[in-house]
């Protein structure tokens, strides 16, 4: 039911990505009126999902904590988050109110032993592919270990979605001298260069810069900055797009050359599009929710959805419950140690 | 001397400079073997500058309590900012090492009186034309009332560098509603809004992708993820720059197009390319000094001191003391009303 265009982006999607995932199966969480007959024009959907009628739809602006009072139990989000939390699902996807589905998944999944709070994981295009970007908003302000446990969550779904064993990560800092930055990534960089995770390469501290670069696999910093960061390169990249346009358009043999060209724009424009990489993952709770960008399309959103089967095909939970359990042995290890030296 | 040019760029660039404002003046510090046979090029400049030959020059990778130690009382940096210290010069550029050159501004021309930390001002090419954003590197975090120094001091340049009477300002935050961002940011907002100050038009909290919508003139943070949202825009520019070049050869006919827009992709180039609005300019010292990207060329360079021109002659540093004058006489104002009701 979320996002701006509910069930008329969200069901396509799911047909688009069932096309390329027949392995899929769905449970559906909405208002049976509004999604029957645009589950109807999809038969191949309709034959691989089950469908559930919630009477209460979250608002997209809706207060999160109106959004709990109200919807807690009964409405869509809740119930599709809930199915997660049975195990009737694998992974939950929604486009619809991110604060809302954040509190609920919160409330409804609780946070993995350990963490002390979830994060957003974005997929970030590079000029390498693509990296993982996390916090982007679920949090405010990180001490060291909430960064150390960002690093080893990012590391975990880098392994599950892009199939690598060992990926590089990197602190984002302002300039990769060990002397600048603020102390809690100072700290955490100390304790990721001693612990040697085996999860991770750990590569030290990287900058704004080296996001589009693709420098590393996973960039960890906190949801203020990383949130600032997301958006400052999505409205960057709407701007040249602004600019590419007018540029053009001006003069008659600009246009004559857009037409020739128009392949290669088109190819562009794809890959400058938020929505390809659509998908920012939940993570740190017991159970994988992936919030899809709410202005989507349906191809958008079967982005999303192709995140949401490789996350539960190569089983990200387990993964980081892993790196977890050997992190945790590691540092009580380093602590007896350490003890036993003073 | 600095930069990774030196004076190779430098001097060139003070020519271009020059040529747009004959009324300029110069007094240039540096190893006059280096930097004389460049000067000889340019009669011009040479007969609208006083040289001032310096023992040393501080390298691009010296560390700033390095260059502080070995470069203060006689290096040429030291000695550029001296000059306007002493009134000889009214601002000051360097493309050099940038810790360096904060360190011995800091320490030579002091913070303005009710000025706790200096900040960097960039300014941000936007859809609607450029704004200031600041701090992009000074310091890392910022308290509510250093934030409202930042506001006071950016609409002040704004009102130098743009000419208009009552820009806008807005503080960086993630998301617009008033519940969410950072504890310091909210304070700052109340503030802001109650105080309404004579020289801005506080418009509340702003997002990532206004910076480059152009929303308001003057955006306000705290220096790491004002820094972090500075290299971000310019990786996300050079990242769409790489994909535009390999789309465009990729087939005969998109060369082919290429070519024939060539004069629209030079002028997009141009708009994308941050060497164009070179210079961060220092805010809250006793006198201004830009710095220059080190990697710029004459152009950028040559831009760099444009701002600097306009900041001199529309006496920046009278606009920033008049604007703390009428704010501290407000706070105190409000105080004693408080201090009265209570």
């Amino acid at each position: 039911m979320g996002g701006d265009f509910g069930p008329e982006v969200a069901i396509p999607g799911l047909a688009k990505s069932l096309e390329r995932h027949p392995e899929l199966r769905f449970h559906l969480f909405g208002i049976e009126d509004v999604c029957r007959p645009i589950l109807d024009r999809h038969p191949k959907l309709s034959s691989a999902s089950e469908f559930h009628h919630c009477e209460i739809a979250v608002r997209m602006d809706d207060k999160p904590s109106k959004a709990l009072r109200q919807g807690r139990w009964r409405s869509s989000m809740w119930r599709s988050i809930e199915a997660v939390k049975n195990g009737d699902a694998d992974v939950g996807v929604s486009a619809g109110n991110t604060g809302a589905l954040m509190a609920m998944s919160r409330f409804c999944l609780r946070t993995m032993a350990n963490i002390e709070r979830p994060a957003i994981a974005a997929i970030w295009p590079t000029v390498r592919g693509e990296s993982i970007v996390l916090d982007v908003g679920a949090t405010m302000g990180a001490d060291a270990q909430q960064l150390i446990d960002f690093s080893m969550m990012g590391a975990a779904m880098a392994r599950a979605l892009f199939e690598i064993e060992k990926p590089t990560v990197g602190l984002l800092n302002i300039g990769v001298e060990e002397i600048k930055g603020q102390e809690e990534v100072k700290e955490a960089g100390r304790i990721l260069k001693v612990s040697g995770l085996p999860g991770m390469d750990y590569r030290g501290f990287v900058e704004g810069d080296d996001l589009g670069r693709g420098t590393v696999d996973v960039v960890v910093t906190e949801g203020f900055s990383g949130n600032i960061a997301l958006k400052a390169a999505e409205g960057t990249a709407r701007q040249i797009g602004e600019y590419l346009r007018a540029a053009m358009t001006r003069t008659l043999l600009a246009r004559l050359g857009y037409i020739l060209a128009k392949s290669a724009f088109d190819r562009l424009r794809e890959k400058m599009d938020p929505g390809k990489v659509n998908g920012g993952v939940f993570l740190g709770l017991n159970g994988v929710i992936i919030k899809s960008h709410g202005g989507t399309d349906a191809d958008g959103f079967a982005a999303a959805v192709d995140v949401a089967h490789d996350m539960a095909r190569n089983d990200l939970i387990s993964k980081i419950e892993n790196d977890l359990k050997i992190y945790h042995a590691r540092v009580s290890a380093t602590d007896i140690a350490e003890q036993e030296q003073q």
